[in-house]
């Protein structure tokens, strides 16, 4: 077994100058969207990169399911002891839980290699163990997909800011919930928005960590310790999720003039670290109201460099596995990325364009759109400017109409709608 | 002169593993406000990374200029050739310009020493060439200070998200025009907020960079590069700023029901990488609509990973200085940060609660509110609910408060207010 079947995804197009081996454990939604990135982007990891990332074996739970055309059957198992012993580089847990998953980390750890991670109950529950294994090993531990998806919060605190004085760490950090709240907002009652997020794949089929605060406080419990270096193990998150009555979160909300979100926070303070996860209600106009759908949002809040904020995708198999590659890239040595090959371009794209003169010179504004042929969708007048909305055009054609009005000293204003 | 005069900006108390002599060019605001964090943060950067940051020159264009106390005079010249000729591990550029810069970055690249630089007008000029002395030398090349101030957004394109397929890169990149726009959106008129802002430091005495976008084109030149490997000076960004007539971008936003932002962006298409800023209208609920004020906000579109907003203070002397640190850390050779003496710890804030029970179990609220002695700022009713909100008061008293009622059987549901 220690002979592991070798396989490459995809024949990476460009010569890669590394092979990295790569395991990976589970193959759900998060496991199955690696793979096909994988896939997808070997020619340009090749290409940027220099290495070609092999996948060498796959542990699933249920060896029959279909899993599509990206997951190679003949690496497939289901025998743990087998995986473990699968030579490789790279261990990517994507299998979920905390049973089987710390033995895989252990084991990989222990064994100098790198461990890619995606699972928050893992890190809230071992996150200190492990990075002293880590440690003790000289093994690489990532787990940028642990909290809050494509949204590089574990980096960005870790090599942006680690100088920076952060003072608390805090936001929406629970897709299911955030789409849920937004869903109540307009109108829908808690069961239909989650009958909704059930069929649009936005919540799971068994919801119960989502909905009682525990997925969001695994995440403030990784958060804390990166920020502040507290043990995830040691810390008590104080945690509130959505039920028993998440209708009366939102009517509550309403009745207080603001908005509710459901906040995963944790703060330093004199005596320690504070970690809650909690409905807040925020105003209308703050960015956390502004969130809406399954989108996550972090602030963190620095002594250096007031407050700063992050915003993506916090989940889905796409986001998470996004986070994974992130991750996988960094572990692996890969020399600098070669400049490549590309140049200055046109913009492509077509655009609505707003162009405006002076009311009095709506003639020359007329003839010009008409002489140069730009379709006009709206022309309007408020008797100090004509306005002129075009069709979709290329902005070249916005440019030259703007250039003649130029020239005729029409004073013309252009702006890009986006609306 | 090669034997410089070296001076600990202030004795850690932590011992520091290792000391590194920086060299900085420029002492304005940016300058100023990093030697300023360098004196502050010593303790914990010596702790946390196991280094000591000592700045042995500091290049000046005046040498009167009155600076503050944590710029030690011993160590100011304005000789260039004397602060080529400084011995140094780390020189840092934020003495702004073209033409000094790029001789003193030259200079460290080929010494072999690391450049941390905030100047995207240099970058935009020459990326390219410093970027090749850069892995001639084997000198480290960083720039994250130079767009979008304290938002990681250079770090964050080239580790998170070099595999995520980013397609475009765009946003408001410039604090100064943000302001503007979001004051006159509010009725001021334009000379009315360039007054404001220059009063309150947002824009500078010669505003001319940031209003005909200028500052904008140099940082989408080198966002450009960053997320497509297109050397930034091939690029021609396509730039109209706010002038000449300001006020009517605004009026035309709102005549066509939106809002006015100055949108800096590099697309790629089949082509190549086009690049443009210019003033576009969005609507009022858009992420680019809801940034008000000087801060900067960066959407990356990825295809692996929808899109990821970053957004944060992006000018000023801390949030620049604050970046120009992260790179400082970045470039020194630094051990793993050691797990800090932390703890969990109880919330010590004060907030004001929403505490909601069925009507009909008004008077056991009421009750229990007189008995724990939590005060009350209003008590509202609607038929079906009545709700309690608070003065601001501990955590630990609304906990109490919950729990007698819960204790009674009142289903209460407790909300957090930040309105």
């Amino acid at each position: 077994m220690q002979q592991a079947v070798q396989r490459q995804v995809r024949a990476a197009v460009e010569p890669a100058d590394r092979t990295i081996r790569l395991a990976l454990a589970g193959c759900g939604t998060v496991g199955g969207a690696l793979l096909e990135q994988l896939t997808r982007r070997s020619s340009a990891i090749a290409h940027r990169h220099g290495i070609r990332i092999d996948v060498v074996r796959i542990l699933v739970r249920d060896e029959r399911r279909d899993r599509g055309g990206h997951v190679p059957r003949d690496l497939v198992t289901t025998d743990l002891h087998e995986f473990l012993a699968t030579d490789c580089d790279i261990v990517v847990e994507a299998i979920g839980g905390t049973d089987t998953a710390v033995v895989i980390a252990r084991h990989a750890l222990m064994c100098g290699r790198a461990l890619v991670t995606a699972n928050k109950a893992l890190l809230a529950a071992r996150g200190a163990e492990l990075a002293d294994l880590a440690r003790r090993h000289d093994a690489p531990l990532s787990f940028e997909a642990s909290v809050a998806g494509a949204v590089p919060i574990v980096r960005v605190l870790r090599d942006a800011l680690p100088h920076a004085g952060v003072s608390a760490v805090r936001g929406v950090l629970n897709g299911t919930t955030n789409y849920l709240l937004t869903r109540m907002h307009a109108g829908a009652t808690f069961e239909a928005a989650l009958a909704e997020a059930q069929r649009f794949g936005y919540a799971e089929a068994d919801p119960a960590r989502d909905l009682d605060g525990r997925d969001a406080a695994d995440k403030v419990a990784v958060l804390a310790w990166q920020a502040f270096g507290v043990p995830p193990g040691r810390v008590h998150v104080e945690t509130r999720g959505l039920l028993p009555w998440p209708d009366r979160i939102v009517a509550d909300a309403v009745a207080l003039g603001g908005v509710a979100r459901s906040v995963g926070e944790a703060r330093r303070n004199a005596a320690g670290v504070s970690c809650t996860v909690e409905p807040v209600v925020v105003n209308g106009d703050s960015p956390l109201a502004g969130l809406v759908g399954a989108d996550n949002l972090v602030e963190i809040e620095t002594a250096a460099a007031a407050t700063i904020r992050l915003a993506g995708p916090g989940a889905g198999g796409d986001a998470t596995a996004s986070a994974l590659l992130a991750d996988i890239l960094a572990a692996a040595p890969s020399p600098p990325a070669p400049a490549r090959n590309v140049g200055p371009a046109a913009d492509t794209r077509r655009h609505r364009w707003s162009i405006s003169v002076p009311a009095a010179r709506r003639e020359e504004l007329a003839a010009a759109a008409h002489r140069i042929r730009v379709p006009a969708a709206d022309v309007t007048e408020d008797g100090l400017h004509v306005r002129l909305l075009t069709e979709p055009v290329d902005r070249s054609l916005a440019g030259a109409l703007v250039r003649a009005l130029e020239l005729q000293a029409c004073e013309p204003v252009l702006l890009r709608v986006e609306r």
